[in-house]
């Protein structure tokens, strides 16, 4: 059996090693146009910054490591440029001209390449993409030889990694990003946090807008955005999204959507004997069902191993599960991360869901050092099934996600959330996690216990019903809602005729800092008799979601106090 | 609705705020014979050390804060002393005598007390237990005062957590257990390390021997150890278990097992009208299904809430779930996790069940800190259903521990856990998670690919078989086992006829530093005939599992060099 891959680094090689571990008389070939193979793509923005000092590190393995520990015949410089799947065979461009290879079993592992949008000066030898080391080396040659300033197109992870880590190496950065908010895959008000937090290490966020050209000048270009805007780059990096690299293979017959090719769930093309894993394929959608390109390194690696195991264990394999696209990204002192369907993912997919918002400490209030983890998660409204869930914080936020996608993939309800067993000190959590409750506050939720709305309801809230705030005076003087009572929540019960004269029929919409004690209200209110409901997340949530607008829209009638830290407790 | 709960926290708490928010019309009335109520029992041993300056920072709610927020009558000093369940009525001593109050629903709380074992010297003023924030105020006025050296007599969660923090503020201390091994619900494998690092804070362990007087003396008193052992204490932190403090109830006719009150699912004692939830009752495991008292913070938390919801909406409450029982400690710079079951628990079930040992890094290792989690988990022969895992390290310990309780609570298998998308960039894990990697190998095991020996065959191993240790050269230098044969990996496939030759008919058992390496040895071995298996978590559990033995059986033929950061690739 003669097993051919081709390109080194995630699912393929993952392929290539599990093919090893499964058969030692198989002859394994991989073929990689680079320099290198196994190589951490995901390091080059850490090694861009200096974080990874050497760009050898980033040499996970070499050609001579992988033939030693692994029997591998990796061959580096081999492009592969045509296929013939009737004949099972590959042409290949090395430096010794054209070469022939073929196969028993062949898997294409091509990866997805920069897309480079057609802008006038786009082709500047100051414009970097972050796709190779070599990509990685150049500019980080260009920033030890004095660039100062920085122009990062593009906010998604991979560009704001590259940002934010620009930005600590001293650079003056600016990030521009054509969605209305940095990190489109996550949630607006999860992404708003990620801006305040890009602003505060120094770096400019500009949304809503992309570039229009680059200029380029003897000593520095220039990015000219939609609205004119002059930014004067040292070096511009090009980070707008990836597209499947799959040209060659279109070409010979196999079938690709959208440049993507079309995989079955053992990783199987179209094509007899040929298996395709990684950014270039399609992946089905954990959560949805929606079939679109995935570039994770978790579910490519995987993939890799189960496309070796159905090649040589044929009939046994385990089949390639959907993916529940989970992700996280480091920018400053704060962590965003993401598991399952977002809003416009269920939206799309037709899926009636609620949507969840708190503000739990990473661990209890009363050890030193508790940090709010902003949390939302959507479920199906009905049974409850988690559908997504994103967070963002200072500490705690990737424990919290990756337990999340977790029970998105054991199909858990938020009722299930509840019933975990997480572990528990005073440094760590809290005997009530805020995964446990997110379920408790989702299951009421779900039950009408708890009845929620939200801040994009806000217009028809505040011309159609009582806004309350239950808040403390001190808290509501620092910024409310205009033209909204104020009774304190624990003064609630005694004056419950004020919300009837004040509400004159109309219902009640209640808020506080973060939900808990909006919600305690809304149960005093709804049992005595009120059409009440609670705002999910409170002010830090509404703060969050109407961004700069919300400094327009309170009224502040006492010194400026943050009431960022009110719910840890 | 009158509803009494006897017990102002955790369980009996989370039920008297979760009854307000259900019914604004029941009468809840809250019984607790200390001065407090709702107060932080997890943060006593960091109020001692000084982490947390002041005992009121404990004082999460007072029964003012629970009468304005949720109209609940709380009654502190009150001790019930008697039950009457056919006149649903409780006696109650208080500071103006003996009082009774009625119930229509009764939730009994009544937590633990400390064990104090019947030795010469218990008595002494310097003896103190850590169940109140009493017990902790007069201990950290002693530490105030000058106490410099301290006596821990136990060694589980809670006498770690004194013990580092009496270490951390620069007490003299030892801790001494009778169990072999500090923290007896840890493996033994795992809870060597948390000894190595106790020691490394200063802190000194005697295990395998209790105390057997405490001589009082003018200035300082005296543990005496079993072994004749004095040692000098201005402080005895006793903490060697709880029991089930139900006697009052016990006493009145409600069913109990060894002390601890017996509830069904919905947490309903045998007695009509009378529910009971926390350190008190039984609950039954999720993982074997034994029933016994579970002293954790979450479970009991859970507990109450569901028993509110089972007072008041009778038939539709969800049941109390079995208790999956994770459980997290600080040492030091390390976290010590566990959930699901032990070794212990599984064999006295007679669960059939397979243990796989690795030492992952927390992120990749060519991120800068990558810290090296040494992990175990137990998985059910035949279908691979996670049973228990534990792991203890600097970093990402908590995170992978609620991860897999996660896990065990979907009933999820070893191959799910290949399937987890967890959140990965360099900062935070792997593409190949440390969960992840856990389930490719067990899976290997289950399915036969991966074949794997344990430290405690070493001795058969060493007499029948040939010891094939395959790490380089220098790694073998550093200490290997008498007798085994050093043939580096990478050069295994030219060298297979000095492995016949060395094995001579007998079986291959290989190792490695962390299992890693074995694992491709054996493959290559076993599919050239021979009869291999792999040592699970290589030297690294060895060196953990024989702890100082392990010094005695090595040979080290060069100078001393830690084998621990070999692993982290």
């Amino acid at each position: 059996m003669k097993i051919v891959i081709v390109g080194g680094v995630g699912g393929g090689m993952s392929a290539a090693a599990r093919a090893r571990r499964l058969d030692e008389s198989a002859e394994i070939v991989v073929l990689d146009r680079s320099e290198h193979v196994s190589w951490a793509s995901c390091g080059l923005p850490y090694h861009v910054g200096g974080e990874i000092a050497e760009a050898d590190e980033l040499l996970v393995q070499t050609p001579e490591k992988l033939r030693a520990a692994l029997d591998l015949d990796v061959r580096t410089r081999h492009d592969v440029v045509g296929l013939d799947p009737e004949a099972r065979r590959l042409t290949v461009l090395t430096d010794d001209g054209t070469d022939t290879v073929d196969y028993d079993a062949l898997v294409l592992s091509p990866g997805a390449k920069a897309v480079r949008p057609p802008l006038d000066g786009i082709d500047s030898a100051r414009v970097h993409t972050l796709r190779s080391i070599g990509d990685a080396t150049s500019l980080r040659e260009r920033i030890d030889a004095g660039a100062g300033r920085a122009v990062v197109l593009g906010a998604g992870f991979i560009g704001l990694e590259a940002a934010e880590t620009l930005a600590a190496r001293g650079l003056d950065v600016t990030v521009v990003e054509l969605s209305s908010h940095v990190l489109p895959p996550l949630e607006h008000e999860v992404a708003w946090r990620v801006t305040a937090e890009l602003e505060r290490i120094g770096v400019t966020v500009r949304t809503g807008l992309g570039a229009s050209s680059i200029e380029q000048g003897a000593d520095h270009d220039t990015v000219v955005l939609a609205d004119g805007t002059r930014l004067p780059a040292d070096v511009v990096v090009l980070s707008v999204g990836v597209r499947p690299d799959t040209a060659v293979f279109e070409k010979a017959g196999i079938a690709t959507e959208r440049g993507a090719i079309v995989v079955d769930d053992h990783g199987r093309t179209s094509t007899d004997g040929i298996w395709a894993v990684g950014d270039a394929v399609t992946s089905t959608d954990a959560v949805t069902g929606v079939r679109r390109p995935v570039a994770l390194a978790g579910p490519a690696n995987r993939a890799g191993r189960l496309v070796a195991d159905d090649i040589l264990r044929p009939g046994s394999a385990r089949p390639v599960p959907p993916t529940v696209g989970t992700a996280v990204v480091r920018v400053g002192e704060m962590t965003a991360a993401a598991t399952g369907a977002t809003r416009a993912d269920l939206r799309a997919a037709d899926v009636y869901f609620q949507t969840l918002h708190l503000h739990p400490g990473h661990h209890v209030g009363w050890f030193p050092g508790a940090e709010q983890i902003h949390m939302m998660i959507h479920f199906r409204a009905g049974d409850g099934v988690l559908l997504g869930a994103q967070a963002v914080g200072r500490a705690g936020v990737d424990k919290r996600i990756d337990v999340l996608a977790t029970a998105v993939r054991a199909g858990m309800t938020v009722a299930d959330l509840i019933d975990l067993d997480l572990a528990y000190a005073p440094p760590y959590g809290a005997a009530k996690d805020p995964v446990n409750l997110a379920g408790m506050a989702a299951s009421n939720v779900l039950d009408g216990t708890l009845r929620i709305w939200h801040v994009d309801q806000l217009e028809e809230v505040r011309r159609d019903t009582l806004v309350l705030d239950v808040r403390s005076r001190d808290e509501f003087a620092t910024g409310h809602i205009p033209g909204s009572l104020n009774i304190p929540h624990t003064e609630l019960r005694e004056r419950l005729d004020e919300v009837t004269a004040a509400a004159s029929g109309h219902p009640v919409r209640v808020l506080c800092a973060s939900g808990v004690r909006s919600n305690i209200a809304h149960r005093v209110l709804s049992q005595a008799g009120f059409d009440s409901a609670s705002l999910s997340g409170g002010m830090l949530t509404l703060r969050a979601a109407l961004g700069a607008t919300a400094d327009d829209l309170l009224i502040s009638t006492a010194p400026a106090a943050s009431t960022e830290s009110s719910s840890v407790a």
